[in-house]
């Protein structure tokens, strides 16, 4: 296959390079990734300033772009752009911190294969479930096998798929689950300080674990030790309640 | 009603100023917007950067904070730090252009009132589907007019509501419809050039309109001459897929 492998943690990033290694094995692989990390940049893309591109090559196995902008910049240069064919499969990670919850809206990672998706293209976002002495291995595998099985799947376009690996070690992994993104609230905290010259500035506090999560999905299956695989599209319309307001007029 | 008032424009731009002009004739009005332009951040959050607030007041009747944040920043900050009470509905806008179909998922607009809707608040993300010469007078009536309906609409926490006004004169309106998504990719250019030192640098092109738009839609809709409106919830799980594909098992 030909795949374009992407992230959010920037190009130099070690879960890119530990995805990349694996790929290479089977596959032709190109990388268009950001320059720098783009953590929690959401879908934002690049209006107002010029977007850079540098050739990057390595080793003699590693091609591809550094990108001055977001994930999205990335999958959309990449394909418009800067690859000479399209590739069949668009793979977004190995991300540092899982992308369960509610934080789908704020990762690039999973931004990235939203991305591809928008553009007609099969994609994957990948993420392993932690900060700390992260073994991508596991997370590697289930990517290269999630690559050639995926024509079996009958994806639609415009559907990509979220996956997220608990991190342990392959054997105490309880297997790969089908489930929804949970869409309970999660804590924010914010910190208040002063600067040394007076002024008032915050610092966004950590992620903290809700109180209570309703039903299966994502976050609790994680939690329990599965690979979790959610198939996700950019529609936002919530359909129950639009069939209920249809007839409720709203005069200007 | 104690209003939250936001944007992706910054705090200075002409849309907001209109919205926040017709909102004080009726209700307690606070603004917390971003100190500049935040167009196409999507759902960016500031992560790795501390975030800096200046209060603001104007005219003595315009109440708030630049926040060197995003819009999701300003709403997160906003309801747990800034203001002394909860507000009971959170407004952003008035957009420079429409924010219909896949661009939702680019908008900082939309994006502050997704985050609202994760906070469990009422919010209404509107947007004038213009660039040049905006009149936001039908777009602030609107909005006001939504704002003292709202508890009628018996929206569920989690849901808050997408709204588009075309870019005519009042009794050119054909009315307000309530209206999904649009789905259908727009093409997407970059133009290439070379900077005085000889690098490559791209543009993000301008928006281009798709060849064909399924069904009827937000896009739909807004060229005709209506009021669009989209009950629009941060989940992205595509729940039929997810249906289909629960036993289709991917072995590690």
């Amino acid at each position: 296959m030909n795949i374009l492998l992407t992230n959010d943690d920037g190009i130099l990033a070690p879960g890119l390079l530990a995805l990349h290694e694996r790929l290479i094995q089977d596959h032709q692989v190109q990388v268009v990734a950001p320059e720098m990390e783009q953590s929690a940049v959401g879908h934002a893309i690049t209006l107002v300033d010029p977007i850079r591109i540098k050739p990057i090559s390595r080793n003699g196995r590693f091609f591809g772009y550094a990108v001055s902008g977001t994930p999205a910049d990335c999958v959309k240069l990449a394909v418009t752009e800067l690859l000479a064919v399209k590739p069949d499969l668009i793979l977004s990670g190995i991300n540092l911190g899982a992308n369960v919850g509610l934080n789908l809206l704020y990762s690039g990672t999973v931004s990235a294969a939203t991305e591809a998706a928008i553009l007609g293209l099969p994609a994957l976002a990948v993420s392993l479930n932690t900060f700390f002495n992260p073994d991508f291995t596991p997370a590697a595998e289930f990517a290269a096998r999630a690559a050639v099985l995926w024509p079996e799947l009958g994806l639609p376009p415009g559907v990509s798929l979220n996956v997220n690996i608990p991190a342990l070690p392959r054997e105490k992994i309880k297997g790969a689950v089908w489930t929804r993104q949970c869409l309970t609230p999660f804590p924010e905290t914010f910190t208040r300080r002063i600067d040394p010259r007076g002024n008032v500035y915050y610092w966004r506090g950590e992620d903290k674990k809700p109180e209570h999560v309703n039903g299966l999905s994502d976050y609790t299956h994680l939690a329990q030790g599965y690979i979790t695989i959610t198939p996700i599209k950019p529609d936002l319309t919530d359909h129950l309640e639009l069939s209920r307001l249809k007839n409720h007029n709203i005069t200007l």
